[in-house]
């Protein structure tokens, strides 16, 4: 994938973390296209609105998409490095491709997907950057609950 | 943790697979348990129930038990071995031990988990052995669809 493909869809699941950080929620967005190209389902961090530790962005946006009889072919685009959660999603289901924001704040398992097989297209994307830099200074206590530090 | 501990623990987790099947779901189970021996959250697989591939059993415990600050001194307690998915979950948020009913009828992230430092307590269980061979032998398709295979 190109990057100007992967920025493009980038721009989706930063949508979605403006509006978690609009709730009040932790500015994390993600969204799971088809191999077509189809936006499949898109979500965001929900720790904060719903009270639910297991909605990352990226469980979200894979729940939204509902069942699939397969993942093959099809891209996780989030805003952060997936942590080790949601990596365990990307390669159980066989998740073809992540393309990442940044991975400056967070770095997560973007390298053990990388080694089994899944394309990372990482963006270094600075509003991505800023948008997690200014949330983890601001909310330190919350940022480590959802990563289980 | 002995395995008499762990062998009552697994009466949950078995509980909930078994109202799982009886719902017409994937008969697996989990249970969360606190550092001092509490029932934080127990779930099953809701797949077929909810149409939501996000909440394997273990997800679904990890999510009933809401948001907590800590997940050191836990224990997951789980039906069958955990896949990547719900492996990662087990090691993103520091869940200090799993106990696995059977790992014959699938085998997940277990190794890599105690790689990482967590207590795996195996109980190669027949009840849950039967449960899983039943039915993967008459639901394969949904079987290979809830492991992305």
């Amino acid at each position: 994938m190109d990057q100007d493909q992967a920025r493009a869809r980038l721009a989706t699941a930063v949508a979605e973390a403006r509006t978690g950080l609009a709730e009040g929620g932790i500015p994390i967005g993600a969204a799971l296209y088809g191999a077509d190209g189809t936006l499949l389902g898109r979500g965001r961090n929900r720790r904060v609105q719903d009270g639910d530790p297991s909605m990352h962005a990226e469980t979200a946006a894979f729940r939204a998409a509902g069942r699939q009889r397969t993942y093959r072919g099809t891209t996780m685009v989030t805003t952060l490095s997936p942590c080790w959660y949601c990596s365990g999603l990307v390669r159980q289901f066989g998740i073809s491709r992540v393309v990442i924001g940044e991975a400056t704040t967070f770095y997560g398992g973007q390298d053990w997907l990388a080694e089994h097989g899944v394309e990372i297209v990482l963006l270094d994307d600075p509003e991505c950057v800023d948008l997690m830099r200014t949330f983890i200074h601001d909310n330190p206590a919350l940022w480590n609950e959802d990563i289980g530090e």
